[in-house]
């Protein structure tokens, strides 16, 4: 499988047809793949060889995608950056991929300076923003129009094609190597499910530096169909896009749904156009499914559940499940069924299998599956131990073989040797209706190993006690789940770029001198 | 990528519904895994090692599946048998083999004695038929049942999971050998097109022993749906088992689907849950579509264009361009256009590419092509030269990427240096209201290398003359287009087991001591 046989796809059936629209530049495939093998090109004379590292800190745009083909095509490796992280984190990062060449565009140019005092800056810099570089960067079109075309270097199969970073956030990011299989079976199970025999127009506004957008890039691709590129995602831009290009598909995660449902005037909106939107990160509230079907008339919702180490598809949820009534209520609350060709086992701590309703560690085999940890052997085989790829999620598979995850592996309270999911006590707290926001996390404990601790921000102007918290659990939930102890923050909770609560930055004051047992 | 991966996620999705249904006997997934694992702990039993063959000789039945699976499961290389072969070529194909097991049904078993006039029967023969086996052979209850179920192999990627003979009617049968790899990202880039969200029940009617069926072996089951046996095609009875079973889905050749809209009182069938026939072997007349339209209101019809040799399919037609009407009208004759992982390149005799509408070989490349002829490497490295499937067709691209098949490369005629294509010849020829069937061939001739001769039998009590026929071809076709010599034959044509005229024997008397350019 090779990722550049989708593009060489498109040009072949869908040549004089739109691949790309941002703002109001657009190329048709013909011209895209004209200009994906010159830029390839241009890459190569920088010195570019097989297998190096060609880094990305940009917002969306049609250069993004440019670059993501273009490096594959030359036979390098595309490493798109989180721009949502730190100079030394993205210096760590940098570091760590030991880049090449880094392609950086207006927004996020400013930060060059701050970044080169922790990593070594790549030898190479090019400039692919809209406006004028602030200093003395190549310069993306005219790099691209003085290069002749090269041939495809026709990597595939198990050659690593992107570094995705995880946990950047933490001392030490990770880089997950995705190969052209892992991009093109996750595209072929994915569109099993999502494509319908129409032209597609997908819009790229979740970043498209994460999985749940950059998996697009190969299946958009795949179908020669419309990329159409938002710089990051805003509610009431995102509307006005559908309805200009008369988009038919997205990824979202399902905050992004809720913000877009809210916003002002939403039924002014033609939105009639949007078919299929592909959220992941989370399970979706009936509520918000209900509001979302008003909104969006025409759409199917299908979850997607996985991780970057999966390409990043495990599961998928077909619409009709997500409803709370008739024979299939229930289902919404889980990640779906294994995707066509992804086996999915749940294990104990032995790495056994356990029985259907039990939770454990879900645990993934198939072509989706990661070639592994960038320069991290070690890393690499506990993740793929057993052949097996361990995804630190714990859940259950019902009757119908649908998952239903339970926590993060590591956000589990293990306390007096029974195992208290986080997620099933602030399940409990967000229903008090003076929360905002709530983080449970395991504190350390002479005897009993951990104990429950819940970090609680109560609404605007809500009057909300410790005290509260406690009896409010109590009448919700069994004794030994309960929080031991509640604090009451006025603050916004730590996030994570795909806005998700960091208890690691949470609990880290409380073990500064203990390790945990799961970590 | 794992066919037996596929196996389990029907389990572990649908445990209690139905997998399989052969005249009145059922089973689950949950019984048809369980019995899956012990027909490989029996076939291991009998000695069976990794890559050793199973050849089976039967019509459709549940039994075949088991086989299916259970040789892959077990680690073998599953051999399903042309049923239509006479014993002499049914002979060399297990010699071929070197088969060490041998399925065999009451339909069959006849011939026993025949074929081993002709190789060294396998040591152990199944019966797997309803009856009672004529000879001393293994039952297949009994050696099922009483066997432990086993382990997966846990064959993989690359390794041989089927070999499929093809030419069984020449001297030299190939055994194309199909890998895990084949067969799961052929049925993932088919269920992007078929694959609706709804559960399946997939009736087998066409021979499973034909790649047009059995490639549906690892689909249909992905899907955790039904699979349902006929014997063999017989039009009214399979109008019964759609009825009857409520079938959703089932792989024809064109043939069938005509003779299926012929059947007397077709109206009076309930056949409405029919939603999507994936035909292949050759394009659809717009006649019969427009016909099988009204017989059957609900369904979509999907051609596949392939051959064994890529698992099958290289292209796909969207049941959207069976028109000749409205802006698609004219891409019902053609073949459709690549499925999403496979690549297809137009070449001319020296293997270069030619530009878009121009006629040559059509090569492919992709997941779905073959690892190569077993036993036979200097065939598999002519046939995969450059990294290409060199599929012996004939066929143009045209501007939307949609291929065109013109002839089969063996069947055109060299004449003075031009190229004619036997089809096109034959299109004329069958347009004159007396002509029943005809075929077109190069026969020798000293200074022009080759010329035209046309065979054609004439309709019951027609009057056709060769003269009728010369002239009826100058008034429609280009001089050099036209035959130089007409034989009336009133014995029908020499056909194959897949329905087509075998134009090799045709040409056989003519070439005896002579041997063509392309051969």
């Amino acid at each position: 499988m090779h990722i550049t046989q989708g593009l060489k796809r498109a040009a072949l059936v869908n040549g004089p047809g739109i691949a790309t629209i941002d703002g109001e530049r657009r190329h048709t495939w013909h011209e895209f793949a004209d200009r994906v093998a010159r830029l390839a090109g241009a890459l190569i004379s920088l010195g570019l060889k097989t297998d190096d590292r060609v880094a990305i800190l940009a917002l969306n745009s049609d250069r993004h995608l440019e670059y993501y083909f273009a490096t594959i095509w030359a036979g390098g490796i595309f490493v798109p950056l989180n721009t949502r992280l730190a100079p030394p984190e993205i210096g760590s990062i940098l570091t760590d991929a030991g880049a090449h060449i880094l392609v950086i565009d207006d927004a996020l140019q400013s930060q060059l300076a701050n970044i080169a005092d922790h990593t070594t800056i790549p030898e190479h810099i090019i400039f692919a923003g809209e406006g004028e570089p602030v200093a003395d960067l190549i310069q993306h079109e005219a790099f691209l129009s003085t290069s002749a075309p090269v041939p495809d270097a026709n990597r595939g199969g198990d050659d690593v094609a992107t570094i995705i970073y995880t946990g950047g956030t933490t001392a030490s990011p990770k880089g997950v190597m995705l190969t052209h299989t892992n991009a093109v079976s996750n595209a072929l199970s994915s569109l099993a499910i999502l494509y319908d025999g129409d032209p597609w127009t997908y819009l790229h506004t979740a970043p498209m530096f994460h999985i749940a957008d950059c998996q697009w890039n190969t299946g958009v691709t795949m179908l020669g169909s419309t990329h159409v590129f938002a710089k990051k995602f805003v509610p009431q831009e995102m509307l006005e896009l559908i309805s200009r290009h008369q988009i038919t598909h997205t990824a979202l995660v399902p905050t992004m749904i809720n913000m877009l449902c809210q916003v002002p005037h939403v039924e002014s909106y033609d939105v009639s156009s949007l078919r299929k939107v592909n959220f992941g990160g989370s399970s979706i509230a009936p509520a918000v499914i209900r509001r979302a079907r008003q909104v969006f008339p025409n759409c199917h919702f299908i979850q997607g559940y996985g991780q970057t180490e999966t390409s990043p598809n495990i599961a998928m949820l077909l619409d009709k499940y997500n409803t709370d009534e008739g024979p299939f209520a229930g289902k919404i609350e889980s990640a779906g069924q294994p995707v066509f060709a992804m086996e999915v086992r749940i294990v104990d701590v032995k790495d056994e299998e356990v029985p259907r309703g039990i939770a454990g560690e879900i645990t993934t085999k198939g072509p989706h599956v990661m070639r592994g940890y960038w320069n991290k052997p070690e890393e690499t085989a506990y993740a793929l131990r057993g052949g097996w790829m361990h995804t630190g999620d714990v859940g259950y598979l019902d009757e119908d073989g649908f998952i239903f995850i339970v926590d993060r592996l590591k956000d589990m309270i293990i306390s007096g040797g029974e195992n208290i999911y986080s997620t099933e006590v602030e399940h409990v707290i967000y229903q008090h209706t003076a929360v905002a926001d709530c983080a449970v996390i395991g504190v350390p404990h002479e005897k009993w190993g951990e104990t429950i601790h819940a970090i609680v921000v109560p609404k605007k102007g809500a009057d909300l006690t410790e005290e509260e918290v406690m009896n409010y659990c109590h009448q919700h939930l069994a004794g030994y789940k309960c929080p031991r102890s509640v604090e009451i923050r006025l603050e916004p909770l730590p996030m994570s770029g795909a806005g998700k609560i960091l208890k690691k930055v949470l609990r880290a004051p409380f073990w500064a001198d203990k390790t945990r047992q799961i970590n």
